[in-house]
């Protein structure tokens, strides 16, 4: 069992994760002293999930069970707003706990309700997928699309307390657990690449990994994470680098329509980063070479057509990191590395600006060379 | 010019207010180093405001205004939502200001889509109503409605600046400075009680005020809200006497249909608070006529038929004081007071439990006592 308190700046709480996690958290629930809880559940988890978490807070309390759609599609403040009205309907008040159950989506929507709701109710997380167990819950950034972009809305909450039952990770598809991995590899690359040859011997392009690995991979995440956020809570100076990947990343997620999961098209992202960076003269071609291999390691590919490249761009012009820095035309801001664990500073910020044709260029070089690997075979 | 920092807790903002605020508050405005600027305006406010308005932020960078109705009905988080989606197609940024220009809900919607906006973008409030100026802009609450109740849904978010420019409130209808004035009468009532014969002295029921008199009335206001929220930003222990009346008050709001104000509704509910604690032997007979008196004073009537009297039961039902003190059932959770400046405690809560019945009867005598007001013709 591995027990873990995160603390990010002034913000702490507990994190639980093993094989019968949930049969250990009942104190962390009697902690809140709410004596009601909005369960928010993904309607696509299986039912024994629902069941055993539904069982593990009717201990403590009223237990009431929304169930919703969370795709990207839904990410929104319409979510946000009709989950609200369905937890006062019920009889919600402040004494009132959230309980967000799913994977990434269902965790930052919940945890906008939980933040929202008479100005912010106690807020659970019990992720069920890689990805949300060792990325989401690992921050205090709570947010919802809009139509030019993802997260744009949102707000910093923090959660009183995450348990990670393994038991429910172990139903999901390989690709789920890609996907998550991609992000660890992006922490490793970014924050953390002295874990790296002990994070390779882990690796099976086609799995599936014990509990006993998906506890390690979780680990590494909670390492690398709170190294940046210990002191950069809320994200905004060391811990940009999170964001490593993410500007290419979200315009192909946005742009593929549900194609690719978040972790590939980060995946996708960071080789386009990687590029730029060999490019600037930043990263060795060994650096970039690191990059390709583990994301083979780990069995992901992504494919992206020219309509897709071409839709990207509308939406990288919109991307969340502008502001960070005064913005110049026809540049896009990115996250680069200088090295591996080390964030590339240009004028004193954290953000990086490359002329939109060597982005284009990146894209199409990395859709190309991702057909050639394709081609050979490689993964999967 | 009145020139206030307005202090709660370790949240600090400036407060300027005077005929030609406007023309002094370009330091204020500078100092956000901000690059552009999205004008949320009423969209029936006169346009000499909005033009005023729009030239004093021209002159530090790109303005874009959205106008919107702004009523209670819009109070909601789609309103939210749709300003924010204009703000981003517009091309906000995280360097981007958000500007408030228009009564209380101008206000609070504004507010919550700056705390929203890339998690939170800065916050200038250009009050245009007596209530905004004098009551919500004195506030880190930020909060919309769902269809259950007022304000159920929001955040704390601390304005950079506020600018009241007096010849802006010149153009109200008395109707509005009186709404403002009921909040006014709360917070002596509730808090600063040996104000009130100063108070009395400015007092004519149809009005109308000098900017100098409106100056002080919102001094007046400074004065009491910081006395509680000083150390209470958040509104949760001192700070809950400023719900006063609040009770009653929201559900006859919700059940009149705009039909009465804001502060005309609290008014209403003061009144009827003040019942209750004359049965509770808490307030004495010349306490609870100092209400009436104060009231009339500013010329305020309300009418409350049988219809909306059986309405508003499903509302305060529904109050968002709940679980703020765990519920008992037939009963209502009220702010009282047990005389002038002093909030009643119960078993170390600021929250009184009151009878249904109890509440039912004092909203039928002030209703009738009202109506023998109205025969009278003492007001208006």
């Amino acid at each position: 069992m591995l027990e873990r308190t995160i603390q990010f700046g002034a913000h702490a709480y507990a994190f639980l994760c093993g094989d019968g996690a949930l049969d250990q958290f009942s104190p962390a629930i009697a902690a809140l002293s709410a004596d009601r809880f909005i369960l928010i559940a993904d309607k696509e988890l299986p039912p024994f999930i629902k069941a055993r978490t539904l069982h593990a807070f009717e201990e403590h309390g009223k237990v009431h069970l929304i169930e919703t759609a969370f795709g990207e599609a839904n990410k929104h403040l319409q979510t946000v707003q009709h989950i609200c009205e369905q937890a006062v309907a019920w009889g919600a008040d402040r004494r009132t706990a959230v309980v967000a159950l799913g994977g990434g989506v269902a965790g930052n929507v919940a945890g906008m309700a939980a933040a929202l709701l008479y100005r912010g109710l106690p807020l659970i997380h019990i992720p069920t997928t890689l990805m949300a167990a060792s990325d989401s819950v690992l921050s205090l950034k709570q947010a919802v699309n809009l139509r030019h972009g993802k997260n744009l809305v949102g707000t910093y909450y923090t959660p009183r307390a995450v348990c990670v039952e393994l038991t429910f990770l172990r139903t999901l598809p390989m690709r789920e657990i890609r996907s998550g991995l991609c992000e660890l590899v992006k922490n490793l690359l970014a924050i953390k690449p002295e874990r790296i040859p002990e994070f390779r011997t882990l690796l099976r392009p086609l799995g599936p990994y014990t509990d006993q690995e998906m506890e390690r991979f979780i680990d590494f995440c909670i390492d690398a994470k709170t190294e940046v956020m210990r002191h950069d809570p809320y994200e905004r100076n060391e811990g940009l680098v999170l964001e490593y990947g993410h500007t290419v990343g979200h315009a192909l997620e946005l742009a593929c329509k549900g194609r690719y999961s978040h972790g590939e098209c980060v995946g996708f992202g960071m080789r386009c980063a990687a590029y730029i960076a060999e490019r600037f003269g930043l990263l060795s071609e060994y650096e970039v070479r690191l990059h390709e291999d583990l994301l083979r390691q780990i069995g992901v590919k992504v494919k992206v057509s020219a309509q897709q490249m071409a839709e990207m761009e509308a939406y990288w012009l919109k991307d969340n990191k502008r502001g960070y820095r005064q913005s110049q035309p026809d540049h896009i801001g990115f996250v680069l590395l200088n090295g591996l664990g080390r964030m590339n500073k240009e004028s004193g910020s954290s953000i990086t600006f490359v002329p939109q044709s060597l982005v284009r260029e990146a894209v199409h070089a990395m859709a190309c060379s991702q057909e050639a690997v394709k081609a050979h075979g490689h993964v999967d």
